[in-house]
């Protein structure tokens, strides 16, 4: 099984799935925590140019490109030799990020970027997908709170860019309905937590 | 005008775009001669990934996908604005190579191949396309007695490979007969060069 997780900044993404990668190994299961590009040394290399700082020039289409060859260096050499043993595999973050962040805020067109990465997973979905949806401004008030800062321009510049991130998660939530989970991140932690695994749990012993 | 030259092996291409290069620059063109990742920093990092002679298990479509990400840094920093200029473009390889070599060679497919392409070129085609056409088997010939050494076993294992890359791009010569140009590329470099000199100046004319 292949569940992924999914939401914009300050959706407390990070500990939901960390809990829930405890609670399953607790449970006994075969499950492995992963995120692109997933320490597989050409993923990490190739991520490594669209990090660099340097590369302020990076083109929006060659940053899409390199994104789903990190993705599927990360599927051929980690996500898919896991489920071939019958592993769990929980990956924070996966191709509904580029739709959103690329296809959705940067504008490339949704299907433009699925297309590209549709090569790069030769049709491969996630059979669950976890959105923890949570209003951008809340998000980046969780974010800033927790820094102990205030929320700057910067931050309020960046709304509409996270604005159209979250409403890009929530069409895809329609378009792949059958894969999609929304959680309502703006409850407490441990509400989200507990929503998450029990949701996970009740589909892993459907499976069974 | 964007000029690229496509061929095998051995098909002498370094010589003949040198010699067209000076040809032009010699009758007053202002012309400029690159290659992918033509020396734009990003591309050239890009390039280094799929050249690391560490990354053995670099998967096909990764590498697909980062050549096309070369490939779209290489047009927006470097060809776009020189034609822009009104530069004459002439270019060692492009989106063909990806066809013919990974599309075809390695199997790919050369719709699924154009199609992440496309992406990357937003659908811009060379205005011309030589393609120096030979057969492989001459042409790994040609480079074996260039370099003073008989044709190893590796060289005739890899004759199908090469037989497949020429087929592919005898094939493209077909679908995009309008941009095409063939010249028989086993003749001597003067004859060769001579008719590529001959055809360039012409289109070069046609459009004046």
């Amino acid at each position: 099984m292949f569940i992924t997780f999914e939401g914009p900044e300050g959706s407390g993404k990070t500990s939901v799935i960390h809990r829930l990668y405890e609670t399953l190994l607790n449970l006994g299961y075969d499950v492995i925590l992963t995120r692109e590009p997933g320490g597989t040394p050409i993923a990490e290399e190739i991520r490594n140019v669209i990090l660099d700082k340097k590369n302020v020039d990076l083109d929006p289409r060659a940053e899409a490109l390199l994104y789903a060859a990190s993705r599927r260096q990360h599927l051929v050499e980690k996500v898919w030799p896991a489920l071939k043993e019958g592993k769990i595999v929980i990956c924070d973050r996966f191709l509904d990020s580029s739709l959103a962040y690329q296809g959705g805020a940067r504008n490339l067109g949704i299907d433009n970027v699925l297309n590209v990465n549709l090569f790069a997973t030769e049709g491969f979905y996630p059979d669950l997908t976890i959105l923890l949806d949570i209003d951008p401004k809340l998000g980046l008030e969780r974010i800033a709170r927790n820094k102990n800062r205030e929320v700057n321009r910067l931050d309020l510049e960046k709304l509409d860019f996270h604005n159209l991130v979250r409403k890009t998660f929530l069409d895809l939530s329609k378009k792949y309905a059958d894969r999609y989970y929304i959680v309502d991140a703006s409850k407490d932690l441990n509400t989200v937590s507990e929503e998450v695994n029990r949701i996970v749990i009740e589909r892993l012993d459907l499976k069974k």
